[in-house]
Parts: structure tokens; C-alpha cells; sequence
């Protein structure tokens, strides 16, 4: 069974739905505001508590538990450090998991920036200074319309 | 001002917090959970509020209300419609600004799939039949490396 997107499925009740949509499922580990705020946090290279929440704003306690839901949902991972005459503290990493949230987190940084007030940073690739972007494309290399994405069953 | 993501940039704090980061302006918009598998549905298809309900398996109160945020934000509109017999209602479609979510909610699919229990759905290109994702390239086509995104201020 495949299925295009946009339209052509207003009849379709077969796609999946709660638990077994993996959209769902993300929002579920990461879907909460805090976390992907922890996250930007992260991915700009800060990585102990201390920084994370007054970067974030956010209230000790509240970062702690986002940071909990994090490292369980395996997106960080804790890494002990300790300066000289202080106790061993943690800092946050990213897990490969949690880079591959990379996608995610640039896209939503390009609609932010294009679609709300207030504008954004130009991300651009180092090597050659072009302004980078996120783009839905196949393996064989074209770019993706909406209207030709089509959504199959995995099994 | 430009800087590099990872780890290069845990002593930064130039970069926009708050109301001024386009990442958190766009949750703000679409960062909750129940807008977010709204617009799924509709990405899917579904522009009608019974259907739109059935589908997220939320409360009518509840789906009026990110409904109405979601129109708030100029990422649906509502059209109205009338069947035969029946008062005039409204169906929910997506704006040029709701299309171009689709790379942000093709990524927590991607995401979700690879790094969540449960698998999820085949996306392809209708035209070759590859399977479609969402890459990270400039404007001069190359897919460019976490390592190798700067990020610059604008103005």
C-alpha cells in the first residue's frame, strides 16, 4: 500500500496513528519546547548545566528534568568532568542519535527565520560560503515537490 | 560576528536567546505536540475538523483550539464548504508558510523512524522511486557536515 501526500488521502485511514507514527513518537522524546531550547543549546556547543539553563532561561529544576528526559531518550549522554579542587560534575553531549536531530533543529530555524517576525542567523558552509539550507531530496539526488512524495508502508 | 556550531562555541553568548531565535519562535508557534500531528493529518490530507479530531485522537475543545492557533500563526487557512442540505463548515488547508513545513516535519519522521522503536513508513520520490530524506546542503549543492555550518548574524 503507498499513498501520496497532500490531498489525495483525505479518504485515507490506514497511515499510523499515535505510538506507531514516528512523528509522534519524536514529539513524544523531544516535542516538549524546553527540550529542543536544551538542544539549540547544545548543538551551539554549550554542554554544563550551569550554562545550559541560563542560556535556555528556564528554572533549575525544570532544566534537570529535560535533561533526564534526554539522556534517557538516548539524545545526550552524560560525560563526567571536574576542575581542579571542585567535585566531578556532568557535562551534556550529543549521542550520534541526538546529532541526527540536526535536520530537524536546521529546519526549524529556516521556517522561524522566514516565516516569523524578527529574522534569523545566515547559516552558511564553511568551506565555500554558500547559504545552507535543508532540502527533502531522493537517493537518486532530485529535489522532492510535496505532491510527489509518496508515503508506503514499511512492512 | 560568525561562529561554528559543536563545541566551538561553549563560551558564546552572542547568540539570540529568547523572542530572538527563530528556532523558538517557530515553536512557539507549532511547538506543541497536538498542533503538530494536526498539521501531520493535514500534510496527509485531512482538511475537515471531524476528520482532523478522529485522527489525533484529541477533544473537539481541544483541536478548535490549536485549529484556531494554527490559523493565528498563517500556517492554515479555513475555506468554507457546504454539502447538500447541510450549514456552511470550514475545512483547513495549508498556506505557502504551512507547506513550507514540510522539511521540519519530514525530519522528526526521519528522526523518529531511525531512532525510535517501531519503525515507520517508506517515503519515495513518486517520479524514480527512491527513498526521499531531508539532507543539509548549500546553495552550491553540497551536503554540508554539522562540523561545517557557520552561523552568522544577520545584521
Amino acid at each position: 500500500m503507498t499513498v501520496r501526500l497532500t490531498g489525495r488521502l483525505a479518504q485515507r485511514d490506514d497511515v499510523p496513528l499515535g505510538d506507531r507514527c514516528p512523528i509522534d513518537r519524536t514529539l513524544q522524546l523531544i516535542g516538549n519546547r524546553t527540550a529542543l531550547l536544551l538542544l539549540r543549546e547544545v548543538f551551539y556547543g554549550a554542554s554544563r548545566f550551569d550554562s545550559l539553563v541560563k542560556r535556555v532561561g528556564v528554572t533549575d529544576a525544570v532544566a534537570a528534568q529535560r535533561l533526564r528526559e534526554l539522556v534517557e531518550a538516548g539524545v545526550l549522554t552524560k560525560e563526567p568532568y571536574r576542575e581542579p579542587g571542585q567535585r566531578t560534575r556532568h557535562a551534556y553531549v550529543l549521542t550520534t542519535a541526538g546529532h541526527d536531530l540536526l535536520p530537524a533543529v536546521l529546519a526549524l530555524l529556516q521556517w522561524g527565520t522566514a516565516h516569523s517576525s524578527g529574522g534569523g542567523p545566515i547559516v552558511t558552509h564553511a568551506d565555500c560560503g554558500e547559504p545552507v539550507q535543508v532540502e527533502v531530496r531522493c537517493a537518486a539526488g532530485h529535489v522532492v515537490d510535496e505532491d510527489d512524495l509518496v508515503v508506503g508502508s514499511r512492512r
